[in-house]
């Protein structure tokens, strides 16, 4: 099992190893603790693509903001479980992004996200994704 | 405005205060967040109408465990905001509860999420509530 | 007991409880959270002494940043605590102020906090405090 | 730059990706994830000397608990840097282990910090560490 981010059956696979912090006093991940999962994999899928995420940030391209998200608890992760999270990129607009993130201990399923991004600029206000990065994503979506 | 816990149409109404460490670089609330708010106003229903959340966690009476959950993120929350976490509950059964949680900041909606809940017993395989609990719970319901 | 900050014995007490998000798979606070009770505690002692936190953060007038901290840990806190934040000013200079905060569960010390912050202008620059900050801190400190 | 841990001039060496969740309004990681930050590489210690971690903790051979934490801040990180932790052995005794960790960005020190850490027993009290670790950390420490 790699422990680096990679592709496998079309998905984006981001590793996390489960820290005290993740956990809670039920001994298990605390349910607001995937949606951190969620994001730092949806955050390196830009550069496993080739887009530099903070430079899009910085240079005012815009940004994504979750719209909305829904997260199915299956089973739970525990302390210092190695733990993957699978991107799958759903649908995708001019202005937003649909994403399955599925987090699984080896086999076992834990947890199913279901993710509505959209992209907007400065303003918070919806805007056409960066043309550049849309083709890159295309690409990845294409090869895999 | 109460800065305390109270019931409001029928909704417990239970107020947040806005932290930094509750922000993100994008100077909004970070959007796991949310459901750090959600179970802080939950684990707090117990308590307003009579229920000892830790003597049942520690008595192995069974505890709560979300089964799903779904959050529309409408509007952001920035630093030092008074927001408020109103709780319906909108279904109840002998071993599931289900809650629409809506964020305000004054009239303002915020994020409206909707939960499952299910009672798990020591082992997590789900189980009928303690009897007291649902008597007390349904008591809240009937006179809000 | 009260569960709204208040002055007690020259300190600022601000009330804190322990959800299920701060505690960790040892059944405890996590070690990191304290400091997030300790900043909160902070940023309430300002509006309790009359200043308007978020107003300064924005007119850009400055802001504190913590230069170092330390943090003994004698009691963990565990799930449904009511803590309190017992915040000392014990130094003021023109840029930095040094904090005791001591965290307790009734008459028990869970923990005692050092904190030095600085003053620093939008450029992250230690700079002089708002004289106006500093006259209301310091009424406040003499009345105690 | 290595992504992976290893070992640099004595120090074990762990690499953080810095993401939205660590940060806050003020655009740079909050105070407090500095030290979850320092928590993962003292937990992938263990495992990286040949000890495994969670074997330990639930073998009822004793665990480590933070008594004291003094933290330097030196310089901001800011979203998307990936920054290390150097952790140096500095004291080892049969109940405790002192710490040097130093967070940095490529040569740029962010923040230094000392931890104190205690071996206790199931019931928290303090207790000798288990001597096989106490074997294989010596040796780490010897060949570094």
């Amino acid at each position: 099992m790699s422990v680096n981010p990679h592709t496998y059956k079309g998905a984006f696979v981001f590793p996390v190893r489960v820290y005290f912090e993740d956990t809670d006093a039920g001994g298990i991940v605390y349910y607001a603790n995937y949606l951190k999962y969620m994001e730092r994999a949806r955050t390196e899928l830009s550069p496993h693509v080739g887009i530099c995420h903070s430079e899009t940030f910085n240079e005012g391209k815009g940004f994504f903001v979750v719209r909305d998200i829904n997260v199915k608890y299956l089973q739970p992760a525990y302390l210092d479980d190695l733990i993957d999270v699978h991107t799958h990129i759903s649908a995708m607009g001019r202005v937003r992004i649909e994403m399955e993130q599925v987090i699984r201990r080896g086999e076992v399923i834990l947890a199913q996200g279901h993710v509505n991004l959209v992209n907007v600029n400065q303003e918070r206000k919806p805007a056409p994704m960066d043309p550049e990065f849309m083709r890159l994503m295309g690409d990845y979506l294409k090869e895999k």
